[in-house]
């Protein structure tokens, strides 16, 4: 008997509430001796934790009225100010009032699909996407289709044709989710031309686009892309956060939203947390207006730039031989937490996944990231919280695990 | 033109987020020189903001991959461990795994609403209720319908005749809310043996019970009444917070929930927000663990216990004699922040708001927590952020007006 037998009848968009593969395994990944190659989480001791701890005790002891009171709906006002500065450092102009804070950016995309989604409704995302925002999409009872991608991000003639064919159907969905820098789940960035015509197309059918920009700044290359708000601030809302610069315990993220959403987005906002923690907004203010945020951010970037190339480069030499695997069987990253890896076809990657446990490695299956059941044979390797060492060791352990894999496969082949 | 004309469609619940009475009074309320009965806000100047610096710095010094890493969905186990302390503060069994910690009580019943209501469902509430529930039921496409409430809290009779109605009509509710400790708006308290009624007659409809208890442990008097929760758990959703004993801007609750719902409430937090800020988490463990919070919080509750007492007797010598006064005029509390003034019946709320605005003194219009326009000559007075005698001028003020209205009726009677 299942749990919500016992109890009253559940709304009917309650089941869409479904577990996050990445949650799934949080315990596992936190066995002692297990490398951890599942969850995006930032190394924390890159961080200066002494000046955080200095500057929570400083804001409690004299700004308590901001820090610990209610506070505004659409975030402090300091921090209001301080956000642009972040987002000017990727080349995209955003005003104070554009700006509403929230308790992380997956807030941000659950106050957006509570404005522009009804139950029912469709929204578009890349394939593979965001687990967590499958999350809110499925308990706001909105459906998926996902647009193809390649090596240069989402495929913009893949989106004209899916739009087409909603439109055909009068299904046209209520947006376009999309995480141009460094995806989620696989590394990929989207092309600068693409970017351009991406956000043509959803602004000739009248397409609003969710720009989903957690990894922006933390950069491989020297190369910059225009964001997609930039190119048309008034159909693109942004979604910003302090997770990866900062800390993501803190909770603070924030939408950039074109005038016609703010009101709507403040009181949303004010209806779901009232607001974010005024301890963690001024901790996030702090970080903009008192530290070299940028030099720190850079260099923190830099360490994971290393992280990358050793992952790859251990992918490289350790990948088993043969033409069963695609060239290249994995995304090279230019920035962000992670790399794609695509396995032979005929390849289960929960089957190797239980291989992986035994050798003390966890990754998380491809699958997870869609949900039209692509991604069977392909799976997500986060090199963000494990120094070069632990990742060569941890493929190590994965390719030890794709060969027992292999080799029971061969011995079995149906 | 309004600005959701200017963008593409929102969804039909969208325009069901309506500004708060009580966010709309905010900035006013900040004024200089403004003696604000308006908001409920906790006076932070009666909490020990010393101790808080410290525990913060330490927290981030000490235990960083709690405090500043990505937590658990559920909450922090030390702070799931800690707040069944709280709950048995007064009085209430809780078991660890019953709870599920969010960022402040507000998302808490922002997630029971994901779980248990469709759009176009029916909620009931007293009548009035917590405006910050309006907005989240409004936000969700749910319909309100009011109970009567009297000098006892919610009438059990009421109550069974509405979901008489509602079960004839085919709209049994989703569920019950209540505020059953020291009422927002009314300050009233749910006599114990209407506790029984209202579990036993929501029990016999199959109609859970969402008891909000943010004011409870703040109680003027050695009174102690049963916890819905108490009287039935597997039928009543509990939320608590930390906003009035440790600090709202930390945005802390939970809700306590019976079986049937924690899972649900686990994916669909994480959903929302992945979890509350693990800084604010470790603030309220460490209060719980570290301090002596019962004391603190019983010293707390005395100093509003004198702030309730001096509104009253001012309400009391000073409102404007005559029949045209029910009385009582006012409601007494036993706890909590609030008094509920009842205006002779013609009297307008927002007309006295005015002339109450030109003497620099706020409060909150009775209309404002009801959704069907109810409670026009009502108004809500929180005496719970202004000291003794700045209630007393506040009350002074509000009187003038008072006389000043009346004149103006008697000049203009249409």
């Amino acid at each position: 008997m299942t749990s919500a037998q016992t109890g009253p009848r559940l709304a009917r968009r309650a089941a869409g509430f479904t577990p996050s593969a990445v949650r799934d395994v949080w315990e596992l990944s936190l066995q002692p001796g297990m490398i951890s190659l599942a969850g995006g989480n930032p190394d924390l001791s890159l961080m200066d934790l002494d000046w955080m701890a200095e500057a929570a005790a400083e804001a409690i002891a004299t700004r308590a009225g901001s820090t610990l009171q209610y506070g505004s709906g659409p975030g402090e006002a300091a921090l209001r100010e301080a956000i642009p500065e972040v987002m000017a450092a990727e080349g995209i102009l955003a005003a104070p009032e554009s700006i509403q804070v929230t308790s992380g950016s997956q807030m941000g995309l659950d106050l957006i699909v509570k404005l522009l989604c009804d139950p029912g409704d469709t929204v578009v995302a890349e394939g593979p996407t965001y687990v967590g925002a499958l999350g809110v999409f499925g308990g706001a009872g909105v459906q998926v289709r996902h647009v193809a991608m390649d090596h240069d991000g989402m495929v913009p003639e893949d989106l004209e044709r899916l739009l087409e064919e909603l439109a055909a159907a009068s299904r046209l969905p209520r947006f376009v989710y999309t995480v141009p820098n460094f995806h989620n789940p696989t590394g990929i960035t989207l092309a600068t031309a693409r970017r351009r015509a991406v956000v043509e197309v959803c602004r000739r059918f009248g397409v609003p686009i969710v720009e989903d920009n957690p990894y922006g700044l933390l950069s491989f290359t020297e190369a910059t892309r225009p964001s997609l708000h930039g190119l048309d601030p008034d159909n693109v809302l942004y979604l910003g956060s302090f997770s990866k610069i900062l800390s993501p315990g803190l909770r603070v993220g924030w939408v950039c939203a074109p005038p016609w959403l703010r009101r709507e987005l403040q009181l949303a906002a004010e209806s779901t947390t009232i607001s974010a923690s005024g301890l963690s907004q001024a901790l996030a203010t702090a970080f903009v207006r008192q530290t070299p945020w940028r030099e720190s951010v850079a260099a923190v970037a830099a360490r994971y730039a290393e992280r990358a190339d050793a992952l790859c480069r251990a992918l490289e030499d350790s990948l088993p031989e043969g033409a069963s695997f695609s060239r290249p069987a994995f995304s090279r990253p230019e920035g962000g937490f992670f790399s794609w890896v695509t396995l032979p076809e005929h390849w289960r990657a929960n089957e190797l996944l239980e291989a992986a446990l035994e050798r003390n490695v966890v990754f998380i299956q491809g699958a997870s990231f869609f949900t039209d059941g692509q991604g069977a044979h392909q799976l997500r390797l986060a090199f963000c919280s494990v120094p070069p060492d632990g990742l060569r060791e941890g493929v190590r352990r994965l390719a030890g695990a794709m060969e027992q894999y292999a080799a029971e496969l061969a011995a079995d082949p149906a």
